[in-house]
């Protein structure tokens, strides 16, 4: 077997057999197969894709290419959860406490955020103390604790997929499903969990623009789970517009105390309560109950507080500090530096969820390159969502920056005028987007 | 402008402007692309294909990316002549002294061979002392002494299109039309010739294995020529058998002389005459005449020892030795290993290129790797070819190693049973394949 023959026959159209696709990821590993070789490789895949059978191969050898983590001796079905990305995406930090507070252990490894949109590891790390570098070995003693856990993915697990996506980063080969599932699911089955719940974004400011391949996407991911013996539930949500009403790392944080503390808009709680709802009834909590049952059950931890206990407890747990009224202190504080008022009168008609994450991140909130540092009081506010009302001088949006090395002037002007692109005020009234687009197992 | 952009819109279906192929041509020949954005790039260009006009950018940016041969101050209408490579293919030895001997300065810059193609390099290098590395300088006082040249392709000649040529050898991307056709023409250009005929072979033992990619690959030279000002004639030939009788470097030699002396097969005689007709038409020798006339009057050529006189001055002028009778003298000898014979009677009805090409190289005719040694006595000689009558018991065909370093008893197995494999005989008699298939301009 060499790797010349490997690139002809998925170039024409092939069929890759479970051994090729392990002589793949070991040449991958181990660097015995050169970039070019396969960069032309994921570029064939790219264009004449895998069949689930060959995309399960690639993840399960993805997955054995590094460090497992075996959760056997936490006691219980362990859930977790994955989100293909969004603008003002908060749900794990709402999800996880109230998904804990029934008993049930989360254990969340999470990525750094590139580009766009924001990583939810920078998002705690915005809370003063908080440390996400946790070793496997402490797992079960930070579950004992407190039923929960969040960590940074080591680059122990799943090194090929690492690699490979860094590759396709710069070779024009990240857009090819059965690529992106199986990076999505080696990580995860890496991570150990016995089920998966997936948040499959779609919109302008997802990674799948429509429908069709967010659900293609989902269906991969599925099989995947199927064939590898995890089950995986998939919800498909709405990403046109930012989630919520703040994008940014601490900014965001403020949004998820408001929604544990029984504020917050209807909206996160929609995505957060479905999603929540999904991971009990893979355990024996909610197996024999109905969607309406567990988002009302969950709904009550929210009210009751049990939710935002849990959360203190999950930042105590990781070295982070609280305030007195139980909400976390942060690193930094968002400094306004300019409100937006309506020109005219009208409805919301679009509220651009990339135009508003890259402003976001021309803001300092996120990362251009890999080595840039993160302004944690960097983002923005927006009053206005798709469908509201909004009459001529009401707020539309603030932008934010920290009091720590706050990006240029330059960088702001750019992000006011994306963020004046990213809106659109039009006399008829849109429909309001729904934010669960489909629920699929 | 940013490799990553350009692949991203190949990959889209985009058609890249001339600035964006520079770019790319610049950064491969100065190594600022690194290889695995240029194979994936490659790898794109093979599903999405390129336009004429791209075609053609990439072409004339290629053959400027090293020295251009100025053939300006050899006076007249220079015509080189290419083949897209055979096995049996002596069309060049016998082609340039009728062409010559017209008064038409012929130089002509060939390639070595790899694979299963023999080089027309290799072929003139099993003449005893005949040297091939001449400096552009001295092509002049050459072409002056005997009207014809003979050099290897030097390194400075199109380095951008030998780089990528490398690389897509390895990475899968050799099949593509356009960058078939830019790669030829990049050199033929930068070989600074005024006008070019191209024999286009087609079959088993060919690059293009049927005739509509074939006829493709030639309508997309000619237009590169016409839009880079360089008429081009393109004759398509049939290689589902070896062009000839013999098959190896100096057998194939000996068939040149056997030509040139007025005997040889018409096959190859048929073959060359055509090829020189369409390159006399492409000077004021042969402007206004028409094939028969132009083929009748290089087959007096032919006949009245001309040609076979030119072939001695050309040996002669770059160092080589002949014999007393005008005949080479090689550097090594044939030596027949063994015959094989047909064991049935009835018709030939497959010598398959292909195979008898691969046979060859096993017995040590060819090159396997890029830096191995060529045994210039080993080969094949044919005794039967497609449509001929065989009775059981006649000579089908016989083996040869040279004297020095021949291969191992196993290599000249796996080549009899190549050769086996290539032959086969059928009670009906098959229609004798067209040398000609077309003639294209």
């Amino acid at each position: 077997m060499n790797m010349l023959e490997l690139i002809e026959k998925k170039r024409d159209g092939g069929v890759l057999g479970k051994e090729e696709i392990e002589f793949f990821v070991k040449g991958v590993t181990e660097k015995t197969i050169p970039d070019y070789q396969i960069s032309a490789f994921l570029m064939a895949v790219l264009f004449k894709g895998m069949d689930d059978q060959e995309t399960t191969d690639l993840t399960i050898a993805m997955s054995e290419s590094g460090k497992i983590c075996d959760l056997s001796d936490i006691p219980g079905i362990k859930v977790d959860k994955h989100s293909t990305g969004g603008v003002g995406d908060k749900v794990t930090p709402i999800l996880l406490p109230i998904v804990a507070s029934f008993g049930i252990p989360c254990v969340k490894l999470s990525g750094r955020g590139l580009g766009f949109t924001g990583g939810t590891i920078d998002k705690f790390e915005s809370i003063d103390g908080f440390c996400t570098s946790v070793d496997p070995s402490e797992f079960k003693s930070k579950i004992e604790k407190c039923g929960m856990l969040l960590g940074g993915q080591t680059s122990d697990l799943a090194p090929c997929d690492k690699y490979l996506y860094a590759l396709r980063d710069v070779t024009g080969t990240v857009p090819s499903i059965p690529l992106i599932a199986s990076s999505i699911m080696s990580k995860k089955i890496a991570g150990g969990s016995d089920a998966i719940v997936l948040d499959i974004t779609c919109g302008s400011g997802a990674f799948m623009k429509d429908p069709d391949s967010a659900r293609e996407l989902a269906r991969r991911m599925i099989s995947i789970g199927k064939l590898a013996g995890k089950p995986v539930t998939c919800v498909m949500t709405s990403m046109e517009q930012p989630l919520g009403i703040m994008v940014g790392n601490i900014l965001e944080m403020q949004e998820v105390v408001s929604v544990l503390t029984g504020n917050g808009s209807d909206e996160v709680k929609k995505v957060v309560l479905t999603m929540a709802s999904e991971m009990l009834k893979m355990t024996p909590v909610g197996k024999d109950l109905d969607s309406e049952t567990l988002m009302a059950m969950c709904e009550e931890k929210l009210k009751n507080g049990e939710a935002f206990e849990k959360f203190g407890e999950l930042i105590l747990s990781q070295g982070g500090m609280l305030q007195s009224d139980g909400s976390p202190v942060f690193v930094d504080r968002p400094c306004e530096v300019m409100t937006v008022y309506a020109e005219c009168s009208g409805y919301i008609s679009k509220c651009d969820a990339l135009m508003v994450g890259e402003a976001s991140c021309l803001l300092g909130a996120g990362r251009m390159e890999k080595d840039d540092v993160i302004d944690m009081g960097a983002g923005i506010r927006l009053y206005k969502k798709i469908g509201d009302k909004v009459s001529r001088g009401e707020e539309l949006f603030s932008l934010y920056t920290g009091t720590k090395n706050p990006v240029g002037d330059d960088r702001i002007d750019e992000a006011l005028f994306k963020m004046q692109d990213a809106y659109e005020i039009s006399d008829q009234a849109p429909a309001k987007p729904k934010e669960i687009l489909e629920v699929i197992s």
